[in-house]
């Protein structure tokens, strides 16, 4: 359908983007299940030196097996806001070069399977791979609950009702810009909350949703946190973290 | 976390809804397969006479059992649009019956697997159910991935890259409603197409958007169509069908 990756070669599919779910191994999909089993490598993103999460929601269904295990590393430099110089280079070239290694298995014939957070074409890194790669090798998207999902399961919070408009947004988008998109949707949803909290919370201030607002810390994971914005007293946000202003829509 | 219901009691857990995704049944979760396989009652929404699209799905799990199966069938008035007079007085008196109903058996001691198409706290008929329900007996949502994932999963179309906004729309809004939104996001999924996609139509052409608009018909389910908006000669939309407009963003 779309101009990139142009074509899919036919033959046997050797690259797999598995979406995992939102982290609770129970919320992976029956077929996400069967292709990280017999896969013959498990490729995962993660920090130097530490293991990925997906790889850790994966644990439930496979144990660490070295022999089988491809990690891509993030340079330190992912720890850069993309918006400032340099960025853009050394992270291209990071997945140049994951590509690369991901294509050398592949041509000696052994399948991939690249864990993802949630579901893998939803702001997902492997998006990076698969746009150097599905032209090229036989493909297969499996698809997951999102993160977003997890959370608003977990805050017992139905995220849209009746004609509600939900927006999603990254919360790396200027104050002004999140203000103004907040005060013009029913339902809301903030990803890539991090350090951007207390822009995002003086957001939710500004647009009068600051009451509505649930923060979601590693929802379904280990360590999940769920609680009303304006009842969570700092501005620490982890990686894992969002905020969902649920729809208040027509009840029947 | 949500006012409604208030708190949910405690006890054996007797209320499950079930998100059993798009429709491929590989696509359920390992805990949407365990519930389903051992809840007393398989309870699906479906139109009067014909099964309803999620027990279809749950099939390849678990064959039809008319000893455990609770149909609600939507009364006829559920073909009037619901902006029409008339239309919510029966549709919440049909939700009113049908949790009665559901609630004589849980009193019995009976666990009722609700099963939902997608995600159920995502536009979900469940929701209906569940803050008539989930006050007084202990209740269980198992997230899925919603129908929007397996469609752009189907379409080979990552929705959102990098800062993109996304936004859900239903199709039920007016033109001009529509057409504001469309202009001002880098995402789209227009949900509840039905009659409603001449109108979508005319929204994305004056958005600018209609050639990135992908058509997705039963995505993952059986009679799957998968098309270019524009190369879609006809304006026939069934109730399982959606549009997509995948983001543009940062590629890295
Ligand atoms: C690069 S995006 C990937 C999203 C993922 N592909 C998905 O479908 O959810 C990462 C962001 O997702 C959100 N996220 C994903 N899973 C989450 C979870 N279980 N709890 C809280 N936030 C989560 C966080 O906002 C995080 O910054
Ligand atoms: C009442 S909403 C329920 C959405 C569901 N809870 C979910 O998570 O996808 C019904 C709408 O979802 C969309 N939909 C759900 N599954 C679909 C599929 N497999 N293919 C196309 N559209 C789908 C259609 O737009 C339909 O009108």
């Amino acid at each position: 359908m779309t101009p990139e990756p142009a074509a899919m070669p036919a033959g046997k599919t050797l690259l797999f983007g598995v979406g995992l779910g939102p982290g609770e191994p129970d919320y992976m999909t029956v077929r996400a299940r069967d292709i990280i089993l017999r896969a013959d490598r498990l490729v995962h993103f993660c920090k130097r030196g530490r293991r990925g999460n997906a790889r850790v929601t994966a644990d439930a269904v496979i144990a660490p097996d070295s022999a089988r295990e491809i990690e891509l590393a993030f340079p330190v430099t992912i720890e850069v806001p993309v918006e400032d110089e340099g960025y853009t280079g050394p992270i291209a070239a990071f997945y140049d070069e994951a590509a690369a290694r991901l294509a050398t298995e592949m041509e000696a014939g052994r399948t991939l399977a690249v864990l993802c957070d949630g579901d893998p074409f939803f702001y997902g890194s492997f998006m990076h791979l698969w746009r150097r790669l599905a032209h090229r090798f036989p493909t297969e998207i499996v698809p997951g609950v999102t993160g977003m999902a997890g959370a608003w399961t977990r805050a017992e919070a139905p995220i849209t009702w009746g004609d509600d408009v939900m927006t999603v947004l990254p919360g790396t988008l200027s104050e002004a810009e999140l203000t103004r998109r907040l005060r013009d949707t029913d339902a809301a949803v903030i990803m890539k909350l991090g350090r951007n909290l207390p822009k995002v919370r003086r957001a939710l201030q500004a647009s009068g949703l600051i009451d509505r607002a649930i923060y979601a810390e590693r929802a379904t994971m280990a360590g999940q946190v769920i609680a009303r914005l304006s009842e969570k007293a700092d501005d620490e946000a982890p990686y894992f973290s969002m905020v969902l202003v649920p729809g208040e829509g027509r009840r029947l």
